[in-house]
């Protein structure tokens, strides 16, 4: 049913829609090419919520020639107005003869409807090509419209006797260069980067890709007392916003200079990973990538706020009874009752390995 | 000068070479091949101290064919009468045409004394066909010589987090059944196995290869108190010897129930890794693996008594702040100070990975 060719236009569907990665929530990253005797007529990606889907760029760009033509889409076309009007009706406009989709809509209350609409017009629909990689690429999506939450990524860097430090807290740095870059680029993926107050107070850091062009996500602090300092690299936010989760009426002193920074402040009845996770799916957010310590890392994987693990281990060996590991106490009394990552693989980063798997779905359907 | 044949032939020497390994100590893993118009006509290896040297096995195999043959061995043919003849004298009166050398005896006093000795005699030397692998074969032999002690592995095996057990201390199992047989195969390898007093208490270990057929190291006990069980999977030493180290005038009842049993107890003044070290070396022993707790093999590490690190990770995730790690305080502050492995290789163990690797020198030459 589909050839290689079919495949690699998949793949470039997927490579174009990546450019707007961090930039779409809630919305999906859907690329798409059209396709003539063989040629690509057009192309174009979802560039962000509010802006046309990337069927509607693509057609632009190929023109009147769509007509007879084949379109390749990594996501169902839409097939009902929304803040723009549905895909299925411009495709059949166009007369576009064929179309290859990567996946259906993961959305239980519009999935196949795209495809139905298209079939009912004649045109050849087919279903599945580079499945796998189109249900990556969307994960978060895909996650945020099952269970109505953003998808969450714990990110951590431990030397190779399991240490995110040294026993004085000192951190810099464990991984290596490549490795800090891949996370600056990691980041940039992401729609927020979510941090406890120990790490603000400790190592107070940027949370951006520390790159001009590169997508920012919003940078995320969680502190409880609001026990943070006056002045901190997070409080500028001329070019990327912050926004700090703390409880009701705590240290208004810090409060007002948070808000005279230009960080927004938002007190919740209760702090915890789960009710900061519900808040920003409520903002429309897809991933949340969290950086934080083991004591936050720990309660966001038993709130089950945490889908995804990437570990980068660097090969050295620091030592210490007392230095922080990556994980604080989950409950788990016995080996066997250990989390086993699902789907893992090992990437080389220079001298550090990337470890990147999936928790288990009883680990955090709580 | 070197050909395929000959690396393959370098290669096969190794392979024979690692029949004995476990077996040998304090002499090297030897293998030799003899060949006469590309055909093996002899091969041998060395099957363990006081026993003949392989060439001698491979000369014996090849009997008069020798005459004019060419000879692989991967180390340096001994030059002295030790408690078996020059095996220089051996190949000249055998009429070998040709040597090809894995590397030089690393012992300063007799290295390139057989090969001048082999030269004088009129035959080609060819020295450092596979000289990597053949130094690897006998790094622990190697490092003994050098450094007058033996050469020590860590092992351990851990969580993604960085844990060798659960908060409660249950750690079974957290490699897979793969890495475990690994881990057999690598006691296999070595002359001793070394834990500490807890690691008795808590796991009750075998230490064995677990293989009618392997060999089984010498299983060493370091326990400053002597305050260990009564009965102990260790105390059974009619397979397997069982050697505790201990102070002086420790616990008298525990040491007369030991020797009971048939476990050596040895008594001195000072227990640590490094004087356990220094008697294991008078000893004549090549190799010793640590399977300690991370208290001990912080120790053994500040003592020197660790050259190379065989780290297992589970993709898992056990949590726990007080849950432990595999290395104890080495007083290292700063993350700049971690000691960074060198040679690092990674390998895929079923699900789990193994990370191998050499602490620098600068951490050991102490």
């Amino acid at each position: 049913m589909e050839t290689p060719f079919d495949r690699e236009m998949m793949q470039r569907c997927i490579h174009l829609a990546k450019k707007a990665q961090g930039q779409t929530a809630p919305n999906p990253l859907v690329g798409s090419v059209i396709v003539k005797e063989g040629q690509i007529i057009g192309e174009g990606f979802h560039p962000g919520a509010g802006q046309p889907h990337a069927e509607i760029f693509a057609l632009r760009n190929a023109g009147e020639q769509a007509r007879g033509a084949t379109i390749y889409v990594n996501l169902e076309p839409c097939a009902h107005y929304g803040r723009t009007p549905p895909c299925t009706k411009a495709l059949i406009e166009a007369g576009i003869a064929k179309v290859f989709l990567g996946m259906i809509d993961p959305d239980y209350r519009v999935c196949g409807k795209g495809i139905q609409q298209l079939q009912d017009a004649g045109i050849e629909v087919i279903v599945g090509v580079c499945e796998a990689d189109c249900r990556k690429l969307n994960e978060a999506f895909i996650h945020r419209i099952r269970y109505q939450r953003p998808f969450g990524i714990l990110k951590y860097a431990m030397t190779l006797d399991g240490k995110i430090a040294a026993s004085t807290g000192h951190s810099a740095w464990v991984s290596g260069t490549a490795s800090r870059k891949m996370v600056h680029q990691l980041r940039a993926t992401c729609d927020a980067v979510i941090i406890g107050g120990n790490t603000v107070r400790r190592d107070n850091p940027y949370l951006t890709t520390h790159h001009e062009k590169a997508h920012n996500p919003l940078r995320v602090v969680m502190s409880r007392t609001l026990d943070l300092p006056l002045e901190a690299h997070l409080w500028e936010t001329q070019e990327v916003s912050t926004l700090v989760f703390t409880e009701i009426k705590t240290n208004p002193t810090l409060h007002k200079q948070l808000l005279k920074h230009g960080v927004e402040v938002i007190e919740l009845p209760v702090l915890s990973p789960a009710t900061v996770m519900e808040h920003l799916y409520q903002k429309g957010l897809c991933s949340v990538l969290w950086e934080c310590g083991g004591t936050l890392a720990a309660k966001a994987i038993a709130d089950g706020a945490v889908q995804k693990i990437f570990a980068f281990i660097a090969p050295k060996i620091i030592g210490g009874n007392m230095a922080p590991s990556p994980v604080g106490d989950l409950g788990l009394e016995k080996m066997t009752d250990a989390l086993e990552l699902e789907n893992v693989s090992i990437h080389s980063i220079e001298s550090d390995l990337l470890i990147e798997g999936y928790l288990p779905k009883k680990a955090w359907l709580v």
